[in-house]
């Protein structure tokens, strides 16, 4: 009852905004009246409440006492700059400032808008717990022995069909199970570098494949990547031709911290170019589920000709990430990262993939990914207005067609480590921009997440953010 | 009401057994009738025959129809000599068989002698599986985030309760846990070693460590080692001289895949030496509270004054390997392999951590620990008795005095690989001796588990396995 009321206001709240999209109601016009909303959508007064209340969080409406709900103006602001190519690879150190965010995650007393972790009140953690308390019971003998150092197989099949959503057809033979995605990553860079070898990435780029290049002794080649649509064709050919490329690793669709989408026909010029040259493409898809469209992108992978791809992805984003549990499709690679995966901890525990491959099955698994998809839509939009409206005007930011972080271009004068400490001593965690670089640059950008916080502790923490940035 | 039975035929079997090696019994000798051993021990006639039979299985004594039990002569044999040391680092190379040695562990036709598993029938995993469930139940809120990425601290308690059973003292925020004792092997070379770096070992040595060195571009140097006291002193001592040692693994208590116990006098001689050198001395524990004797040895770090041992450690030989957790007390190397553990995965899963908190503080753990071990020196007994009976006369073998592998010296004609590969078509699963060094030796060599097989499947695959040597 309580579920199917969320579902309700958050439909109608949907409507309303598709119709303000499309011009039906412009900035100024009255809404419909609440008695006329119950009559055209058949639903109670206090779901018609909770609809506009909604529409009001993400600052599109405004309640005017005792005349009804009016349509406020979209404000627009221009994305970040394209990123420009480093001139040469670098060696990687980022230091150990990342550890510092997910512990940051897990802290009670602090508004998190740093970390990259998905809303606990949107998993479904009961469901899982359950399941793992089944599988527990039914599959104890399991833990007996070494697992299958690439998975159990009930997973991997799993995992398979999952991977038609993505566009990409694989048989469970071609999976290994990971302990997370930074575990993948690990796994694969491991299996297909040497150190002193130069990767490609895009920039700014997920610092934790900067950390594992730090210590694979790689050095990255950041390439130009545009806000909105990832990686630049034409820097990415150059890159090809000029330097000894040993692998490229991006986030084709919704990435971090951009949260840019490639369009098709960009992923499908990146696997030919590296396809052609040899070079390995190692794709991180953790976000590729939250499409906010509803409509999953197909991946990179989807586009191969010879295998070239390693996909990698974890449940972290979208069901649990202290399940750790990840996995890759590691195309033509699959021989060489699988010996990884058994030199690293020989397999991965058995029964949480049980039963997580039990839920995966079950019908709740898509319901829940299309509520998540909604609310996090919301938030984001609820995010980028609560930030247009505090930060100095035209702050630019990124607008994420996916996921749940966004990129945000602060003042030069503004130095986001100076920031991050601040905010914390006041009770707020961002991400600092210079962590998304091999290279000293991003020194006054941060990225923020709306992925655990709600709606009254995302407005307290921008409003705190707004006033140490105007100091 | 059965538990009970079990512990008393085992406690009488190896009272006769005491008798016999005290020399109260000598070969030739009728044992008492059992009619007097029921009065004597005050147990069912049942539970008489049982005793005996347990030592009819060890081959120590044999029956006569119609006259009664009479000791069998022990027989006596060399131990394999001591090893030799490598005059120079040599690159590692021990290739992806030992995989195949892990698959072959989970298969359900074969005779399994050659995986160091434990025997399933000795784990608990109907308790734990209970733990995990109501873990998953009580706790499911935990997978909502990601871990401590040192651990679960209600673990990391127990753990640090858990090592002051080798004479360790720690706090819960000297422990890390990793996925397995390979993780934790892994985490720690790659935290103090630099591709190019030389370690040292003993000869011959666990493969997995020989693998991870292999992935990081380490150099083995392997030294003499007695098969019975494990490193040779002055062998080490030469080695921290004239080579530029980096690190140095060592299993001290009940080696792989010697079975050796270093005396306590050596293990402070060598904690000594490498922390007066400053060379990290990473401590492989798996087999350590497996003392056939029931007295846990202390371990090599418990004779620590700098924080310069690495104890590494996991439940894969005396619980449940399929959990995949162990852990690591780095003393000194803390940071650096917490550090490392990090960007390996991130943190270990939350949930499983916790149902092995829970399982090692109930009053089973003990219980379950002290059984296995008297089920372990039984089936070592028998082990030996057996190889004994029918290999070739002679043959130089370990006695181990703890844990459940035995490694075997075979006549210079036998190729260890050949034999492995024909053994496995007969349905016989070896480990062959080369995997246990970086360079070309051992060849003639096996080494057995009596692990995870039953008495009569133990019997027919050594029986096997002497008829292929002896051609």
């Amino acid at each position: 009852m309580a579920r199917r009321d969320v579902y309700l206001y958050q439909q109608i709240a949907d409507k309303i905004a598709q119709d303000i999209d499309s011009g039906l109601y412009v900035s100024g016009d009255k809404l419909p009246s609440l008695r006329s909303l119950v009559r055209h959508f058949q639903v109670s007064l206090a779901t018609a409440v909770q609809a506009l209340t909604v529409l009001e969080s993400q600052g599109r409406v405004e309640a005017r006492p005792k005349s009804g709900y009016y349509v406020l103006p979209v404000i627009k602001t221009a994305p970040p700059a394209i990123s420009r190519s480093s001139r040469s690879a670098n060696k990687v150190s980022v230091g150990q400032l990342a550890q510092s965010l997910v512990e940051e995650s897990r802290s009670k007393g602090l508004i998190r808008l740093g970390a990259a972790v998905p809303g606990t009140d949107l998993l479904p953690l009961g469901k899982l717990g359950r399941s793992l308390a089944g599988a527990s019971r039914r599959h104890y003998l399991e833990s007996g022995v070494y697992g299958d150092s690439q998975g159990h197989i009930d997973l991997r099949r799993a995992i398979a069909r999952l991977m038609k959503t993505c566009d990409v057809s694989c048989k469970p033979g071609n999976i290994i199970v990971t302990n997370g995605c930074l575990e993948a990553l690990t796994l694969s860079l491991r299996a297909i570098t040497k150190p002193g070898d130069t990767v490609a990435l895009e920039s700014p780029t997920y610092f934790g494949v900067l950390q594992v290049m730090e210590s694979l002794g790689l050095k990255a080649l950041e390439l130009a990547t545009h806000p909105n649509e990832g990686i630049d064709l034409t820097a990415l050919k150059y890159a090809v031709n000029h330097y000894p490329l040993k692998a490229c690793v991006l986030m084709p669709s919704f990435s971090n911290p951009l949260g840019a989408l490639m369009p098709n026909q960009n992923k499908r010029q990146v696997v030919h170019l590296l396809e052609k040259n040899q070079i390995p493409l190692i794709e991180d898809d953790v976000y590729g589920s939250l499409s906010h469209s509803g409509r999953r992108p197909p991946s990179a992978k989807s586009f191969e000709q010879h295998g070239g791809v390693i996909y990698c992805s974890s449940i972290s984003k979208i069901l649990a990430p202290g399940y750790r549990l990840g996995w890759i499709a590691a195309g033509r690679y699959h021989e060489k990262i699988a010996y990884q995966k058994f030199l690293g901890n020989i397999s991965t525990s058995s029964i949480p993939q049980l039963a997580l491959s039990e839920y995966l099955h079950s019908p709740g698994f898509r319901r829940q990914q299309q509520k998540n998809i909604s609310v996090y839509r919301q938030r984001m939009e609820q995010l980028r207005h609560t930030v247009l409206r505090y930060f100095p005007s035209d702050t630019p930011m990124t607008e994420p067609q996916g996921g749940f972080i966004l990129w945000v271009e602060l003042p030069k004068e503004v130095d986001c480590m100076k920031l991050y400490v601040n905010a914390i001593q006041k009770g707020v965690a961002i991400s600092p921009g210079v962590l998304f670089s091999a290279k000293p640059q991003y020194r006054h950008h941060i990225r923020l997440s709306c992925g655990v916080v709600q709606t009254d502790e995302m407005k307290r923490g921008i409003k705190i953010l707004a006033k140490l940035i105007s100091k």
